[in-house]
């Protein structure tokens, strides 16, 4: 089975009229999994990023594991009130809702190259908060990689502005 | 420098008389991190586990590069309204306060060899959850696995009861 295969979706969720894509069951399988990694890390690995970037929390699950295979350096961007201060803070609205990330002030990425990873680009609010807090800490953006693109949601276009390839494992 | 090095200290945070280990710069230096990631893989293994199971959030950032190190399964454990139901619910108290952590009651964990992992062992709690949510799960409980114990708040005596080594990386 491909890790697609696992992927589960359920609709209504967390808020009516939302189609969630749940990617923990494929993590709970190692082949499935690993067909995940070796996918994200041969796309991402030509970006040249010393460091990767990510949203808490299913971000993490898979930054985590693609900083160790490049050798590059793990940034968590995390919700408001989990990190001490000082920190840097961006608003962002999502898919359902609003919310605040916020990044420690002392990271040191002035003129490092930034890949920022999550599980599902929808409207891509979440992602380019992300880039906004890299690029407040001196960082150049070298791109953005997810499992999943909704395509429906043109989050891509929301990162236009930004001059970075936009990769996905897949498009739904 | 060695990994320890990178370790930040805050008095207070996030209530008065808790100091908070922070293990975020070590992830951002890529040596340091790698020598994490390469002590712990050395300490896990042995255990032969099947699974590496964490709580939300900073338990991700080491057990999802140590899973794909291992060739292993991870099954994030989530904070609640994360995850679509049916989920085993648990309920805990952590240094400060109480919270209560859930995984999908559909993964398949029976008779699977699980090591629960996060960043620092405080009083234990919600490792203990974790665990127990696993058993819950029909699966094996092959040891716990820290970066950091903090050895005043005796999280380990409360692991006592469950038959598994608890491992750490450092003893404060």
């Amino acid at each position: 089975m491909a890790w697609m295969d696992y992927l589960r979706e359920i609709p209504d969720f967390p808020e009516p009229g939302v189609l969630f894509r749940d990617v923990l069951p494929v993590l709970a399988v190692p082949d499935a999994w690993r067909e995940v990694l070796d996918s994200l890390e041969q796309q991402v690995r030509p970006l040249g990023a010393h460091v990767v970037m990510a949203p808490e929390a299913r971000g993490f699950l898979l930054a985590a594991p693609l900083a160790d295979r490049l050798g590059a350096g793990l940034v968590p961007v995390r919700k408001p009130g989990k990190l001490p201060d000082p920190v840097f803070r961006e608003r962002y609205t999502l898919e359902y809702g609003e919310n605040q990330l916020e990044v420690e002030e002392t990271t040191v990425l002035k003129g490092r190259r930034v890949v920022i990873v999550d599980d599902v680009l929808a409207t891509g609010g979440t992602v380019k908060a992300c880039a906004h807090l890299a690029e407040r800490l001196g960082a150049e953006i070298a791109g953005f990689a997810f499992l999943i693109e909704l395509k429906a949601l043109n989050g891509r276009s929301r990162l236009d502005d930004i001059e970075a390839p936009v990769l996905a494992l897949e498009r739904l």
